[in-house]
């Protein structure tokens, strides 16, 4: 595939997820914001866009649940790309307000908390209503009202006839969100060296040991996990299903092999995808778990069978 | 302590945490509703509460990402107790509203995907706004507007003078949330056969198999775990704390050495508390990881030594 | 292959070998005693026998580290059944000895362990001189002297001219020797589901925790382990192979995974087998090991892949 | 204590059992061979001898099953050193032998392997005799027998009357033999900084990750095995016990900690004893397993206990 033709984004406009989006799209994508996670995998299971971009990960709020209870929950999907966008919030508000006249400040508490300080020194008589996003934020902000202002990413002031007045107020300068290309299931991408695959795997509920069985299927082939985060199931109390992305493409016999020896131990093992990392790490596995000592040991056991 | 003077929680009134936080109260408790978690542990360290409430996870949602990281960055602060509050939603909207005359539905996502099947069935024609909690989502239907209305909590009603149209539309039925019971660090309550203990761990960045590392600190001790939850540490992408709940008490020796191996392995790790279980299920450990146990090897141990 | 038409074993006659090797033989098979370990592998090797039949391992004394070693040197060799012999003691001496005439106890130290009681109660007043072997006792024993006798194999008394003065000696009337069937390497005989798989696996010697994670091979397939022991490399202290009887056959598919896996882990791994149990135990795999869940994770690795 | 008074040692004189016993002797130590380990370590309990010298390991052989099992079997006995031996091998005979008069050569069944190269070459028509100890070997050779020869440690000629015809005939030039001191139970000697600890652990028999469960008893704690050995219990098979010997000292916390893991994990633990290594390599150990990383760790659980 070349650019998706149509790319459905969690919206509305002015969100880091639509910046994330047109780092995939081209110059004839269409750019479909939709209102849930959910509406996005909708879009690509019917057919109203060819890939769908969702926020995953927040390098300082975590994991996005949504996505992840999303994926775990949704059959037909896989995911074919990552993508990276820096988390930069910026102070606006209707034309005519001052940082003197604003008294609510209004954004997600994520971004409330990046910019206290910065709040604390230059609007110290404030207080903040928090909001389910930030650009719900810019949205709530009435024309005209200006002891109103909005904490949002960049994009939003435009969007809502704000203006902006102070940039990148956040104290992590380092902060970025991490977003899905999410298409309908289908053979991934090639390996490309540099790729990371993705599962959610269900614990057995009857063994106390079994996260660390579960691992133990990584390490037993000496495979590298990026990053791994639990999920309730969401039944009751204590039942975990745990989302994991780990070094390396499904044509990796190290990784084909522990995803099989997963799906030997869990009850639910769902495969998300094999895709090229964005920030480039290189994956390929070395020495006794590259794939010629895999096909070396396999040759071995077809000798040993007389075949 | 038998009852606390005071316990700040996290409000508004009518909210979840605040059946928590009556589960805890006495008679001459006063309850102050404070605006975040942050706020709720401050109230503790400053001594303007005595205990706080705070919610820590929702068998549908999850953990609580503001109470974790909370309590992985204030010191001072130790969990004393556990409570657990069914979770409920109720439609709620102004006197003289009709099923067929809503047009808006307030409430938080969650609460919106628990109703959704209640929804489509009773109320097919409406729109969902999204709110930061089910508690600001009854806060916002305005006095006399009968197209709105919001899904809380059963004590929301009362408190914004709205009137409960449809009770328990929620779909799971044994939904709970957990809450904590928080206080100034201190020594623990004493053991009582079904405690937990809980820790926050940061891995050592440098190792792949950090978490299996960490794990086989418990298992080398016989701990279950019966909670492990990650969370970004917040500086950048990949490095993680983890929120444990194990089996036991700090007078349990099995959890005790566990712990000392941790503090060798971590370099950061945070104990929380150890306290009752509300489940009330048993945490004694037995057989070769009994307390006995423990005291025979540390004999042997004395007696190889000469001592 | 029915019976073999000669064998070669480990002499001389009247041996334990002898009779583990007539359990194997037929009518017509010829029974070849040579003198050691390596010559019986020979005469496998060059074709003067068809079967080499050697002990392996006494239940009293532990593994042979004769036969060990050979079978990790010798290479175009392979097991293909095991035997068990009771291992009993008789006090045997030239005709006219009497228990008050004997003055000196000729035989194997493991031997002589086991009558020590017996003698203790019977002979008190006699000297020991330990053998190579219990046949050797026999052997040692000059015709006519009245003040020796000889501890050995019941059979050796006919083979040397000498009566049974006393008959299953020995404290442990359980011990046992287990012998291997051993001849030109090839296809194994097929699984019977009460099989066992035996290996030899040099540890990489620059990994302080290789041993552990030589087992995490096996135990990450769920292959249970009958019988592991050591032994020296021989060309410096520290460095060891390791004997393996796994539970199962080679085309039990949680074995040959686990096969493959030292593969890729060791410097040198030596399969010397799979066959029938000679106790009948089951080895059949279940759950999440059997040969269908295997097949299971193999398609859908095909069906990820897009095959 | 300085140098012991007297010294058991495995027998009989001019093995290298011997040279062992003379390292630790001092010149007014008394030398007393006996005929078995056993006799060895009843010569210490009875307190005829100070000290008993017996052999544990043999680099061409691996260990010795004598000493492995008495060392199980006996208690109020300790390790308190090691000795190494290089084993070299002489060729030696009554005198006016000469090469080509030699039919028969004495000599134990090891010393006849590292010798085979040579004796081809040399001594092509020879039949090899096996005997118990090459020291045995010695002794057989009867005086003024110029076709007998025999294989033995150098000091062996000159005890038993013969000369040597050839010096250093084994091929591995490396070889070497690793004694114990062993003596009655008590405080260990002071930790040196390059020590190590024996001990005889039993594994639970109904446990099949038995042996993986103890060997992270050790991996729990960053404790390097420099051998571990297997010997079986002796009732029936499959059942063992594991020699191991671990990097360290007994008032090493890391160690200490470890060993009071196995005396809760093992139906049956034994100390042998912690002393320091032949090879003076060092065993302190670092960073998180240090004894400070201890310390501190027992300060941190003190002070949560409120202690």
């Amino acid at each position: 595939m070349s650019q998706p033709k149509s790319i459905a984004y969690l919206g509305p406009a002015g969100t880091f997820t639509e910046m994330a989006a047109r780092q995939l799209a081209g110059e004839d994508t269409a750019l479909i914001p939709v209102g849930s996670v959910s509406e996005a995998l909708d879009s690509v299971l019917d057919g109203s866009a060819e890939r769908a971009v969702v926020p995953i990960e927040n390098s300082l709020e975590g994991g996005v649940s949504a996505t992840m209870d999303a994926l775990a929950t949704y059959s037909g999907v896989q995911i074919f790309g990552e993508y990276l966008v820096p988390v930069t919030f910026d102070l606006m508000a209707s034309p005519g307000t001052t940082l003197e006249s604003i008294q609510t400040v209004y954004t997600h508490p994520v971004a409330y908390a990046q910019s206290r300080k910065w709040l604390q020194a230059r609007v110290p008589n404030h207080s903040h209503i928090p909001t389910a996003s930030t650009a719900a934020a810019a949205k709530t902000v009435i024309s005209g009202h200006t002891s109103d202002a909005a904490i949002a990413a960049p994009g939003a002031a435009g969007l809502y006839g704000l203006v902006t007045l102070a940039s990148d107020i956040g104290e992590n300068k380092e902060a970025q969100t991490r977003f899905l290309e999410v298409g309908r299931s289908g053979a991934p991408k090639p390996r490309t060296g540099f790729d990371k695959t993705s599962v959610i795997v269900e614990l057995p509920d009857d063994r106390p040991g079994g996260l660390l069985e579960m691992l133990e299927q990584f390490a037993a082939r000496g495979v590298n996990l990026s990053r791994i985060e639990s999920r309730p199931v969401g039944d009751r109390f204590g039942r975990y299903r745990f989302n994991i992305d780990a070094q390396g493409h499904l044509e990796d016999e190290a990784i084909a092999e522990a995803l099989m020896g997963l799906h030997r131990f869990s009850p639910k093992v769902i495969f998300l995808g094999s895709y090229p990392r964005a920030d480039k790490s290189e994956s390929v596995h070395r020495g006794n778990n590259s794939n010629p000592a895999y096909e070396s040991a396999q040759q071995w056991l077809e000798s040993l069978r007389g075949n």
